[in-house]
């Protein structure tokens, strides 16, 4: 029994779990901003901003800033097109994080042996539960993002594709089924169908490709910024589209919400057209967004490495939203006017 | 073999390791503000503040805040305690987290089925390899604590003073040896001796008893706080000395460095003057500090829960401080000047 007035560390933590992967002392830390025009430190704590990097909210006399090390699973070859990215939208008015640069004008840098940059902080909370005022500035939001992007002048494919999608389950393989029962033969099904229909003619460009709840900030009623752009690469547009139509207008337990959906397309229509081709393709790439995420979370949660620090994200709930893509016949059933 | 587009989570995450204990819905947290007086929401984010609690920046329109949520190791009977103590503190000149109080004036609230406060955010920064300088505004800061704490109303008895120490050993018991040859005999000696030996009549009050350099705050060479007053006590204000003298002034590596110790009291008696039983005592106050944090240590170390997510401090440390505290003679060694 221990000792009452030492009780135990608590057994179970609930819900979201987070890590700080990177200790930054304050030594290291004075050291990097030396090489910055953005004033004297005044505060710096980790934060629990994705689960990918580890994240500091800086304060100095200059500003707010986020300072973010690039852990493992970013390559930092691709670092130079998510700046450079993040910098040409934040110029074309996009209310995005924007790297502050070095006095010798570098955007990235080296702090405790890993890649590491400082960006603007961006005021906004998240959104748990959406509604469809939420979905139409998403919408909206999305659409300005891919006209943004017109004029930039990188481009990074996109490795999470259908190319890539068989291979994950490869590797995920006969483990699928303890998961979910039956889930490698709807898996292997719905590879044959997409592999065989996936659309590689639509109007595209940069594509944020991430764009969850988490990373879309609103103050008040109002969308005050989307983050986050460590996926963003170069595919249809309407592709992106379809990825915040499974992120933002359904529940965990697979409903879908037809108002969530029509209000997305709406905000994105009022911005930028969908063409034909783009909404006949809409079932196949939502479908197609659908398994991409379940596939990645599938593979996370069959590969938790012992000691690790974030709990990985459920693959059934992707599971659920394809059960309802297959029985998608058009658009309109995601709730588009036409 | 993972696909190459899609990294493993890493393996081994290094240095510090976080947990946010509990989710916070930004619905939860709208209907929580709505009680106080601080401006629109601006954004939170969940903070790497402590290990025994839930904490998270919150920025309002109001200012900046701390909002934390007490998990299970702060016992809630203790709070007022402690929100009190801040506030009397903070009313007489400390700069320590001040609560926030409802409109109806509560400064203990409910967020998610737990106790929860809104304190004000502190800038600073946590230095990580204190030097004398850092040691002499410590020694400072801690004796205006105290004479700030002499005309508060409350008390709480210190739960992990001496009388604690047997039964926190008896805890860790036969297991002791596993984490360091020899600690179990070591161990009980240090318990003999400081329970036949520790002072019972010197001077006290309120004491902080946990200022690690965590909980202290610069900004460049200046103090700029004090935070997390959660064990927090009456007792005698030479034993937060001699707490401070194990957290400030010893590598971990067992290293005493006398010019830090000299420092620290410097400090401390340029605001309050110690008296001759009180140098005399610190001594054992300094060895029954180090064997206080060695043995809460070894209880967490022995008991990690399954899938913890905060790695445990190794009390071995503090074993090695234990073995400098054995050879001391009088307050001299440690840098103390008569």
């Amino acid at each position: 029994m221990p000792y009452p007035g030492y009780p135990p560390v608590p057994k179970n933590p609930s819900a979201t779990d987070v890590a700080v992967y990177t200790e930054v002392s304050d030594a290291a830390l004075a050291a990097f901003l030396a090489d910055y025009e953005i004033g004297g430190l005044l505060s710096y704590k980790g934060i629990a901003e994705g689960v990918e990097n580890t994240n500091f909210f800086l304060h100095t006399t200059g500003g707010s800033f986020i300072l973010t090390l690039y852990e493992k699973r970013v390559r930092e070859e691709d670092l130079p097109f998510f700046l450079n990215l993040m910098e040409h939208l934040a110029s074309r008015g996009i209310a995005c994080p924007q790297p502050v640069r070095t006095r010798e004008g570098a955007a990235l840098g080296r702090l405790c042996g890993r890649p590491a940059v400082i960006v603007t902080f961006l005021e906004g909370v998240s959104v748990k539960s959406p509604g469809p005022d939420h979905c139409r500035a998403l919408g909206g939001a999305l659409a300005a993002l891919h006209a943004a992007g017109a004029d930039f002048g990188m481009a990074r494919e996109n490795s999470l594709s259908v190319s890539a999608w068989r291979p994950l389950f490869e590797q995920a393989g006969s483990q699928a089924d303890s998961v979910s029962e039956g889930l490698a033969e709807r898996t292997r099904a719905d590879l044959s169908v997409l592999e065989r229909d996936w659309p590689r003619a639509l109007p595209g460009g940069v594509i944020h490709a991430d764009l969850f709840t988490d990373n879309v900030f609103f103050i008040g009623d109002g969308l005050s910024g989307l983050i986050d752009f460590y996926f963003a690469c170069t595919d249809a547009f309407a592709y992106d589209l379809a990825i915040c139509l499974n992120a933002w207008c359904f529940d965990a337990d697979g409903t879908f919400h037809r108002d969530r959906g029509a209000a997305l397309f709406a905000g994105y229509e009022a911005v930028r057209r969908l063409d034909p081709a783009e909404v006949s393709a809409l079932p196949v790439l939502a479908r197609g967004a659908a398994l991409r995420f379940m596939l990645t979370r599938l593979v996370d949660w069959l590969n938790v490495p012992p000691g690790a620090l974030v709990r990985p994200k459920d693959p059934r709930e992707y599971d659920r939203r394809l059960a309802f893509h297959r029985s998608v016949e058009s658009a309109r059933d995601y709730g588009l006017a036409r």
